[in-house]
């Protein structure tokens, strides 16, 4: 794909490419949140999706736009959540290697994870620099290509292929609401809006404690997150410069949901659908719950992100 | 419906009577369980049933039955299970009253799923004399029916419903798993494997601490449970009268499997399927991992009963 923002048929030809690596996620309803909110909620179930989260999207995408000589010599990046596990299992897919830099403080689940998907982790101390300086370091004697886990324009076109499924099965939707934390799936959500439906709005919905989005998009230029706290731990990320001016043009609004709020929605999940979720994917249902976004008498599309969560620990 | 083994008709009469006031659950696959056990999965998941169990089909189906000055009488059960969930939900939908005899030392979020749903409870001794003697002075009092959970003709017809639904979207199965307690949902996915399919074998999984039917099975007699053991809660009552010769009849074969195994299955299913189930309904996937049955190249599919379980006290 060309280094630009994705048009229409870049996320048309995404769909098609990753289609026979990825699952046709189910969209599912409840009325139980139906009936509570008056309203009308799709959830696109990305929980369901390989590796558990919509990343699988974008990474098989970037891995389909490679040449075979830059695939031989691998990919890399630095990541502890759910891009690293997608890359992994994307690298494994095409028989190439993955390179992952991970902090040496990162939950012994997620490396079992990423070890499990045939990823060659790289541990480094947990600061940015350290990340950056390690993986460089890896992609310098490699030859590896390094597949950001959203300021890439290949994964924005990849991600965006689930608002564009969920816009295909469900029409006429009022808004879709969606968590935002480096904005990978926000900004291919806001395409697929543009490009797939007439009038949908798309809404971002983020934790107060890493509200870098929110601050960024009202001040008009990216503000990075500086310690953010929350415990939707895939919303850390501050938003990329790849994404910022997509979420600029074709966000409407974006609101902030306290951490009780998350943790309050999550539960009502697990016990109402009787689905596992993220902390992030509770984030918009929280945006419901906090009445930060008006949907009764609407058709709502919402992106469950993934289902990736230490059962040990639940919050609730 | 006519007291006796409900035949064909009986089923697709009971599926569109209660199809308004019930799910039609979907049926969902996984690829990384076909792959480990060489096979394909169809899982019915009737955890994404009205009060998260299969239970609601049975409920509703008893109560259609009635006559209207019945119903204007009111129904009552005891149950400190989803049965208690489902018939105090039922009764709600035709606005009747639904009297509910709880032992008094049922879990608390048991009382309030029962009083959420507008059921009357009445607490006695935790003894099924007690039980018994309890719900017989109240149906004197109040002229209510007594809705039996699995014993009882209308509440089987209403549970084949499920079975029915499966073999109508996936057809030749080679077998279908079930769990089995008092044999209700058994017995009526027996006659439905039989009424809807040309060969689809029905095995009956159960766990080994409460292995009632699994003894009955094979001496030809009931032989009730005594003090089951088992972390299936949903699985400690004994078979039914009306339920075992159906099951002796239908049932191909009934296999036990371990508390650890169900542990490891539940475990499996969040982690992998992303879905919140009950003990009960792991059962039949603990069977699997056990090799008690084998379903390599086969199509089998798995009732998955229920997902009404205390996250807060997740066994794994």
């Amino acid at each position: 794909m060309p280094n630009r923002i994705p048009n229409k048929e870049d996320i048309v030809r995404a769909a098609e490419l990753i289609k026979p690596y990825i699952n046709r996620t189910p969209i599912i309803t409840s009325d139980t949140f139906n009936q509570l909110f008056s309203t009308n909620l799709y959830f696109k179930c990305e929980n369901f999706q390989k590796v558990g989260a919509f990343k699988s999207r974008g990474a098989v995408h970037a891995l389909l736009n490679l040449s075979k000589e830059e695939l031989n010599k691998g990919v890399g990046t630095h990541s502890s959540g759910n891009h690293a596990q997608a890359l992994a299992r994307a690298a494994r897919l095409f028989e190439i290697p993955a390179y992952i830099v991970m902090p040496e403080n990162s939950p012994k689940v997620k490396i079992e994870a990423v070890r499990g998907y045939g990823g060659i982790i790289t541990f480094c101390k947990p600061t940015l620099e350290a990340r950056e300086s390690t993986l460089k370091e890896i992609i310098e004697k490699t030859g590896a290509s390094e597949i950001h886990p959203y300021d890439n324009y290949d994964i924005i076109a990849g991600q965006a292929t689930a608002a564009m499924e969920l816009l295909q099965e469900v029409s006429d939707l009022d808004m879709i609401l969606c968590p935002v934390g480096g904005g990978g799936l926000l900004s291919g959500t806001a395409l697929s809006a543009d490009y797939f439906s007439n009038h949908t709005k798309v809404i971002a919905c983020e934790p107060s404690g890493a509200d870098d989005a929110y601050r960024s998009f009202n001040a008009g230029k990216i503000i990075p997150s500086i310690s953010p706290n929350t415990i939707a731990d895939g919303l850390l990320t501050s938003l990329g410069q790849r994404n910022f001016p997509i979420i600029q043009k074709y966000v409407k609004e974006i609101v902030t949901v306290s951490d009780a709020s998350i943790i309050k929605a999550m539960k009502w999940t697990y016990e109402r659908m009787k689905i596992v979720i993220e902390p992030s994917s509770a984030v918009p249902i929280a945006a419901i719950m906090e009445e930060k976004v008006t949907v009764s008498g609407k058709k709502v599309g919402i992106i469950i992100s993934g289902g990736n969560v230490d059962l040990k620990n639940l919050p609730f």
